[in-house]
């Protein structure tokens, strides 16, 4: 039966010119990462449940895509949860694997594994898939690929170091120039909070604060008073709110500010020594700048943090992300491994160089060579060139049938082929090839070894 | 709380040196597809599932991932079906997306699809991973990747042939030498089983011949009597069954055979084609062969046939296959398109790569050179040299704490680091570095711009 073709709502299919960019973004990140020494592994699309389930918190779980286990299922589910309908109780009872949700438990879970045949520290790098049961909306996908990079096993800053000119590589790499490398530190925000009393409300108080860039100043206030932290204590805030200049001197400030917090003076070190490297290292395109306003999944993160903001001008969220977290694969039962790890917005990437028209004309689907088919004796010489000319590394191919000219030219039109040969009966005789530029249309009768140097 | 970390039966982790390997033969397999012309699409992981229900038998359909609908998914369920637990009602009413079972339907499903955005004929390249509910078992998994070229559109034998060059561009690439790319044409099978008057018969009879070298002939014409052809029919088919001598020879004996079939007499004109194309352009490293045993999936294809034989003394089945096929589209309402396609067995030919110890020494997980750390002062100096060292193209890492030298020698020991650096206060001193081979263990005191003209 003919069925109307369609993909489920938050999936997409991506066209051979989508596939070339993405693959453009990926390998830049890739290659990066590799000569930063990061290793990559690749773990399964669906882990047991229980790996995923419970670490994501409740919303995250029923973000999760759940399989449905094969044979009888039916029979082995409790009669009772059955009758009352409790998917709550009845999914783990008919699903035992589920679908990827992040890299970032996959590749604890592996870690924590594969412990024994691990040299640390372990600088893995993945990128692969993950699946969310979100609703479908633009820009949201059900289905997108992240590109992470992790250090375990390393409590050296000079990781954070690294991290910094790895993204200022990439991008710059990749022709984005003029990024912005937030960074905060964790143990900053964790020393404020002390500072004003608010250790209880860590969380609302940096929820709020992390709003201060949108909202402005007097809103995050009384945001933070409706949360019950005190008028008093709010005004100490006031350099925060404030803070302005190079990342020296808001250091400076910091560090008056937070004199009294251990915490908070360990978190300003940490920064400092990072920026310090990071000056006599210079950085290329990337700008790095401190913002004490930046808080990212705080119940995750233990150390700095980062976020990348797209180049200025662009209204596109963040286009990166990480930070140092302490705690990651205890989860699994090993304790004391401290990580530290940076992501890359593949999509947003794509759509901000895709914006800034950035692709490079070399990134494209089709050949870059047609031969023109004039028939079974024509076609039988062009195939012969046509293998010399992929050995010199030309892609190439000839038109299959000896359908009508235009239609062939039409072809090498759809698929942006920047040559087309035409080799005909005269030009078989003549042991040449003509080769039509079709930007220019500009035509040239040209033996093949001469073609092959042209176009390699 | 703290779990016993696994990973689903079926799956895999792959560690960095098998991802590295994995990535070299696909980027091998992916270099040729794309100078024959090939582009690549993507399809999302899971598709509606009435895109793939119904597409592969019965068998098919029970082996294919169903994911679960999220949220209240048990009131949506007729009671009936859910009261007498029939798991064939009640899945389709709680599971409305599946995982890929393969890429060739998604494959027709993208084609009728973009049908409008698509120039044909639309030559396409698909590398992603599949998902089956099979019994695990040593070698089979519930997860792996195809590697698929096809192309719709072209009823052209020049395709047949640029596949048989296609797949002896890629195995002899790969140093996997002495391949057998068998083929044969559904259209002389059906011509035999025409000839023996075993039209109606044409599977049962297709199966056993199939068997010819596993079992022997007598065995064969045994399992014939069975399903009911006669004995009379099963003689002629003895020049069939002592089949010899070279491509051309063996055309000749069975065109003989089947000079009263119009059907079987085109088949052979289609593979002397073929045959006569590839001689005259020659093969690399494989050997084109005419198996009339070959049977493949017979519903499916219409045309030649293919199944490629990994080098003799292997004990591996195929590790590729494919054919021609008249009528993939239709499914989905796209009538009249031919296609042929081939795929590579990532699995198998990595496993006869590793056998066979053709990995090239340059495809390892670590870097190419790791700066040992003797502390703060000589860190700075480094990372100033790593990062020369990168952007030169060298990949480098610097050992992120003054960790005993011992522990950083065996870190790059277990990765497999051809060249440690050694820079201490005398070299930096001398402005040189002391290059050690890991390998040989020579040492050898250098200024940075040769070794990195070294390295390089």
């Amino acid at each position: 039966m003919a069925q109307k073709p369609s993909i489920p709502k938050g999936t997409r299919d991506f066209s051979p010119v989508e596939v070339q960019r993405r693959q453009y973004v990926m390998n830049t990140i890739k290659h990066h990462f590799e000569h930063y020494g990061f290793m990559p592994i690749e773990t399964p699309s669906f882990e047991n449940s229980d790996t995923l389930l419970g670490k994501y918190g409740e919303e995250g779980d029923r973000l999760i895509f759940k399989i449905l286990n094969n044979g009888q299922y039916l029979n082995k589910v409790n009669e009772e949860d059955l009758q009352s309908k409790n998917e709550y109780k009845v999914s783990p009872q008919i699903s035992k694997r589920a679908l990827r949700y992040d890299l970032t438990v996959p590749f604890a879970r592996y870690v924590v594994q594969h412990q024994n045949d691990i040299a640390f520290p372990f600088k893995r790098y993945q990128i692969q898939p993950v699946w969310r049961a979100d609703r479908p909306q633009h820009g949201r996908f059900q289905e997108f690929y992240q590109c992470d990079a992790d250090v375990v096993g390393s409590n050296s800053l000079l990781q954070e170091v690294e991290l910094v000119k790895l993204y200022d590589a990439v991008f710059t790499d990749l022709k984005l120039n003029g990024c912005t490398i937030k960074i905060n530190n964790r143990k900053i925000l964790a020393g404020i909070a002390q500072m004003i009393g608010a250790e209880d409300q860590l969380i609302d108080f940096t929820v709020a604060l992390d709003k201060l860039d949108k909202i402005g100043a007097e809103k995050v206030k009384d945001e933070m008073i409706n949360k019950g932290i005190s008028k008093s204590a709010i005004e100490k805030l006031n350099p925060v709110f404030s803070l302005q200049g190079d990342f020296a001197s808001k250091l400076d400030v910091m560090r008056s500010l937070l004199s009294e917090s251990e915490t908070g003076l360990k978190g300003i070190e940490e920064l400092e020594f990072i920026n310090n490297q990071i000056v006599a290292l210079g950085l290329k395109s990337a700008n790095l700048d401190l913002d004490i306003t930046l808080a990212r999944g705080l119940n995750y993160y233990t150390g700095c943090i980062f976020e990348v903001a797209a180049p200025e001008g662009l209204k596109m969220g963040s286009i990166g992300g990480g930070g140092r977290y302490d705690d990651l694969t205890s989860m699994f039962g090993l304790k004391d491994v401290s990580g530290v790890g940076i992501s890359f917005g593949l999509d947003r990437i794509y759509l901000v160089i895709e914006e800034l028209g950035l692709f490079p004309d070399s990134v494209r689907a089709g050949v870059d060579v047609l031969f023109i088919n004039f028939g079974d004796i024509e076609a039988a010489h062009a195939m012969n060139l046509v293998c010399r000319f992929r050995e010199s590394g030309i892609k190439t191919e000839l038109y299959p049938e000896a359908a009508k000219t235009n239609k062939q030219m039409k072809y090498a039109d759809r698929n942006e082929i920047p040559y087309v040969i035409l080799l005909g009966e005269d030009e078989i005789a003549a042991g040449a090839l003509l080769l039509k530029n079709m930007k220019t249309g500009e035509q040239e009768l040209l033996k093949p070894e001469a073609v092959i140097d042209q176009l390699k």
